[in-house]
């Protein structure tokens, strides 16, 4: 969708193809070299950063349609996309949208459209290595960046609680599901995964607890072999205990003991 | 909303007053005497048992949506209701429905409704003392129980898999949040939580260890008080750390280690 004609199409049309009052708004983080960041694009209509989002069409499932999104504003595929809350509460969710705010920048001015109604958002978030990642932009967005969870600008209509509540899950579910899979080698040293969950978790954690910790939540297991990494340095190597948690997540029993 | 013509104005212009494409559908757990149950209710336009779902207001919050619903159908006010998820994938849930399976139970008969049309699902769960639960069902429902569920008998559209992916998250959740908060006296003994979590969990579970990881969970904690249930019998008390929950919770860090 780049022409203009397209885009008119859209804004007159498109609830014959997509859904209303819902969008997908999906908070992508990205981990590399101890630094944990968000994906934003630049939406030219409300001249402002907010989360890579969209509709759903009316023929496609709910998965498809996060996955599709996703792909379609940045050129990600096969990333392990979580549901994690719809948001509805906010002044943003309950009202319906101003036609200016949202056509003004685009070059076309409509008095009526299927975008001004109410509209409330569900949240998905993933966790990818933003180092590996090609961002490409649609008709709809000119920029992108990879912020730092820490530094995020105010974002368009609710989406900065939408990112809080993302955080929120993420450092959640950090200790029940193998979320650090992609992000370390198959086995990794203790304090490569040390400075993987830091960060993530924005604070620091003591070395031996930690360690401790995640072997008896069985989360990760360490094994009979060792990296040499210098004269008189070579620490045992761990590795995810994945089974364990895709047993645990399919059966609703998240701790081992 | 009771009379027929009533119903005639939802069928054919409740879109004005409701989102179309939404509902809200909550499954309530109730726990009694080591029973665990969920509440359905006999849908007549469906002349089957399902959730006690409604659709969304145009202009009330996602939040308000979810209470009012649960109260309109059911009498159950102030419950802690908690979203887990939307259903968007299911055959239900990606096609139209079709007008004779809704409406012909009714006594009317329409060709065209927005009732027709694709509806995603918002699940919400709940855990109450059914004991203490008074019912009541309106012009769509004209019955209820509460089922075992071990013992859920085939629902209408996907609602099976709400019912069965909110039992997931009731029993992941039961580790971390202070579910069984309003179903134990204030101050309970080990045997009366250890029966709680053994019904929720639907799993035996080793009284001596099941206690140990409690307390040092930061779940719950030891008081420095009995309670004389017999002549040499009086067990230690026990209270929910709820403050630590709330933190937990809030600050997105769930084990107090």
């Amino acid at each position: 969708m780049n022409s203009q004609e397209e885009i008119n199409d859209f804004v007159r049309d498109g609830y014959k193809q997509y859904l209303p009052h819902l969008t997908i708004d999906p908070v992508i983080f990205g981990y590399h070299d101890q630094q944990l960041k968000i994906l934003l694009l630049k939406w030219i209509g409300y001249d402002g950063w907010g989360l890579p989002g969209g509709f759903i069409k009316r023929r496609e499932s709910l998965s498809e349609a996060a996955h599709r999104i996703l792909q379609d504003r940045t050129g990600l595929e096969s990333v392990f996309l979580q549901q994690f809350q719809v948001f509805g509460d906010s002044p943003y969710r309950v009202k319906e949208r101003s036609p200016g705010e949202v056509s003004g920048k685009y070059g076309f001015v409509v008095e009526d459209s299927w975008l001004f109604e109410r509209t409330l958002s569900i949240g998905y978030f993933a966790l990818v290595d933003y180092s590996k990642v090609t961002v490409t932009t649609d008709f709809f967005t000119n920029a992108h960046q990879w912020c730092d969870v820490n530094e995020v600008p105010a974002l368009l209509f609710d989406q900065n609680e939408v990112v809080d509540k993302a955080l929120i899950t993420l450092r959640h579910q950090i200790y029940h599901q193998p979320i650090g899979y992609n992000l370390l080698p198959e086995k990794f040293t203790l304090p490569e995964i040390h400075k993987l969950y830091e960060t993530i978790l924005g604070k620091e954690l003591d070395p031996r607890n930690f360690a401790k910790k995640l072997v008896v939540l069985g989360l990760i297991k360490k094994l009979d072999e060792q990296r040499a990494i210098g004269p008189h340095r070579s620490p045992y190597l761990y590795q995810f205990e994945k089974e364990a948690y895709e047993y645990a997540l399919k059966h609703g029993i998240v701790h081992t003991y």
